[in-house]
């Protein structure tokens, strides 16, 4: 009786899953479609890239069905296509780097091929396989062994490729047809019909280009940590005006930076094959960013270990933290308002130092600030030295990210004078920018009490009037974003 | 006259120059032969790696050269040898992963080039090439937007690009050729005969194992970190016995770690296509030592910081490092310690979670001494806080760093039960083994004055003995190893 009873449960429940199967394939369908949408929502260029893929095979086809090109290339003409799978990649750095290897490689290789073969001939019918043999094995492994080397290996490692297949293939065949020539010569003009098609479609159909990516990935990796530093101090230092959930998505942003270092030297690599385009002259200065990117890079690490205190449960005694916020968030606001300014020079590829200065110069006076603080709150201070650890490390830690930020800031400057950036048209606009950026951020702290030590470089009381009318000189402006900062409550 | 003497002088360089050069030449070629042979001299594998390729090329020519293989396969042959050329990779993982996708991807791709062919002949001579070219195109662009997504990308790339090849090649050769379906045969088996090659060249001719390298790369990672920490204590804390030079290309050493992930996802991957080979099952726990891995890295992150201190003229009051010194260096040489050990467990195998974790807890109790000291001396110090930041950080982060030192036991010792680590056949052989190498290091601090808190838990006049024939257990050796560390003067 049981087994029955649990036979017909097994059965009903078989059932229902084979009535809801439909449902859930559907449902599994519908969702893997959105799925695949969003990831071609989410960079349209590879949805582009894929039809210029296809576009490229299309057009290489046609040496097979234009009667006139079959005829004068016959199977051959596999190479081209072959080429063009092989060539077709997303950027036309790296597009022209694979297309250029193959086509010198395979001339090189063709040539010593053919030699080869001549030479093997005079060592008789029994020799010549032999001779053959002992060219392909030592060609082959010094081309092999040469793609270990760091420099070939970043630049030429395809060509290498290239060079070992179509030399073993011109050499080994050459065994067997007399028409080497002939062969070698379809091998090569087709990779370079194929090759063409490559490059073609890749540079005039919506090309991308993989300097300019690694130009965009550098400002926006500046702006990560400009977001993450302006997260760290909503998460320690709360106001009212954001949540804790907003800002802590944020602080993560520096994240992806830790481990960004293969790609850049990946883009940086294909964007040197690539001609002058856009805003970018031939010669760019693309090893420069990895400079900037060096130094980002250790930013982040200081994010890391300070995004280690901000998620700690470690608490640091209110009136240490009342003494130190105001400065240590000055410091922050003002590095992430340069990192932002610096962000923002190298997008528009102009040059603004005097903001970025400003805000830098900001950020070292809170520095000092912070010092004084420190230097005076200890001794009277009755909470012993332990208790104030944590907060001493974040403070010393901001600070190194302040300095790290001037020697980003110093790297960006040298930078943009090798890639000739365009200084801006009025230097008045620019002070003024900044306080439409400032106003904008409304992220206002109110005045904390024991913040007396702070008078001497403003005063808590002034409100300022950010007109359009009157744009103030630089000097103006550097007092007035910190009277704007502390002053209005 | 000045013209003329300009000139005898140019004409006099040049000849000179001309002299030199054969010299020169000859210089230049040695030196280069040289940094040829110091290359292959740092990994041999190189070398034999590239024989490797060398032997599957000879053994692919045959094809052509041996007379009843060349009359079954004709011109196909050519296919082999080009598989040979682009599936020979370093490491087996990489060769199978290839491989594998080549092989596959051919089988697949060629059946639906044969079926697309068949079916484009119903629809007559004109639109035969539109219907094929349609076909080409859709599963051409398909392909090539699949390898976008990161799960194909990761392990499929090869044989998405190998998909489109293969089916675009059959599907347009269809057009001009009734035999499409010998070609196609001969493609996949040549590619078959050209991949078996390489395989079985790859396993049984001194196989280059991908996991063998990442179980490797992570427990050398390990030990590069505890070299680095014991370089650091050495140039913070320096002794008499070792000179700073030689400490500090120690503490450099975990810099290589802070980039290398890239390298441990890539072999990671490989390492899963690879069968059980030598200590490692099939089923190898791989993407665990990523885990581990990220958490070295992140311990990499903090003694980037650190060294940040150690290379700034920050001085540190002289008293107050006196308190702090003798805390921090046991932490830091504890905490050494415990990395050499987790890393010899990895290399050897075998389990000694009671070692690593007798280290792990001495240097916890290192860091409670630390804020004992930290505690007591911060209302008696005269020095104002100002001057202390920088010791107190690195106090703080070296804290960290043996919290982290913690999190990696952890890791390695969940891994262990997962890989079917050995448990150390006799747990007397290893405190033994700990105390031997302490004595080897002898890194022993004289003793400073202001030490006195630190009497509770040693006394600074005992001195050891240890003896092979009564190796001590492990509670006595961690009170013996603090008294080593501390005591012997």
């Amino acid at each position: 009786m049981e087994m029955d009873l649990n036979a017909q449960v097994k059965k009903a429940g078989f059932l229902q899953r084979l009535k809801e199967f439909p449902i859930k394939l559907k449902d599994g369908v519908t969702k893997r479609i959105k799925n695949v949408q969003k990831f071609g929502k989410d960079d349209p260029r590879r949805i582009i890239h894929s039809l210029k893929v296809g576009l490229s095979l299309t057009l290489v086809s046609m040496l097979y069905y234009v009667r006139p090109l079959y005829n004068s290339f016959g199977v051959s003409g596999m190479w081209a296509i072959l080429t063009v799978v092989v060539v077709s990649e997303f950027t036309v750095g790296g597009t022209l780097s694979k297309g250029l290897n193959r086509g010198f490689a395979t001339l090189i290789a063709g040539a010593l091929g053919v030699g080869a073969v001549h030479l093997a001939r005079f060592c008789g019918d029994k020799g010549e396989p032999i001779v053959l043999g002992i060219f392909v094995f030592s060609l082959g492994a010094a081309a092999t062994f040469s793609r270990f080397f760091p420099r070939i290996k970043q630049r030429y490692d395809y060509g290498a490729l290239i060079f070992i297949l179509t030399f073993s293939m011109v050499a080994v065949s050459g065994y067997r047809t007399d028409e080497i020539l002939v062969m070698a010569y379809q091998r090569l003009s087709t990779i370079l019909i194929g090759g063409t098609i490559c490059i073609l479609v890749s540079i005039f159909v919506f090309p991308v280009w993989a300097g300019e990516d690694l130009h965009k990935m550098i400002a926006n990796n500046i702006i990560k940590l400009a977001n993450s530093l302006e997260g760290f101090e909503g998460e320690y230092f709360p106001s009212s005006e954001k949540t804790s959930k907003e800002t802590n998505s944020c602080v993560q942003q520096y994240k992806s930076i830790l481990t960004s270092k293969s790609t850049e030297d990946i883009l940086a690599n294909l964007a040197r094959w690539e001609p002058g385009h856009g805003r970018f002259r031939l010669r760019h200065p693309w090893t420069k960013y990895l400079k900037i990117a060096g130094l980002v890079r250790q930013c982040a690490f200081h994010l890391e270990i300070l995004n280690g205190y901000v998620l700690s449960d470690v608490k640091i005694p209110q009136d240490f933290i009342s003494k130190i916020q105001e400065p240590c968030s000055i410091m922050s606001r003002e590095a992430c308002e340069a990192l932002k300014a610096i962000a923002k020079s190298i997008k528009t590829m102009k040059r603004d130092s005097v903001c970025v200065n400003a805000y830098i110069e900001n950020s070292k006076n809170a520095i000092q600030n912070l010092r004084i603080a420190l230097k005076t709150s200890s001794p009277e201070t009755e909470k012993d030295l332990l208790e104030i650890i944590p907060g001493v490390t974040m403070a010393s830690i901001l600070i190194e990210i302040v300095n790290y930020v001037e020697k980003i800031s110093e790297a960006v400057e040298e930078f943009t004078g090798l890639a000739h950036f365009k200084e801006t048209p009025d230097p008045k606009v620019s002070p003024e920018l900044g306080q439409h950026q400032l106003l904008h951020r409304g992220s206002v702290k109110p005045v904390l009490e024991g913040d007396s030590e702070e008078e001497n470089n403003s005063s808590p009381h002034v409100v300022i009037n950010v007109h359009d009318e009157q744009p103030p000189t630089t000097s103006e402006k550097k007092v007035s974003v910190q009277k704007t900062r502390v002053g209005v409550v």
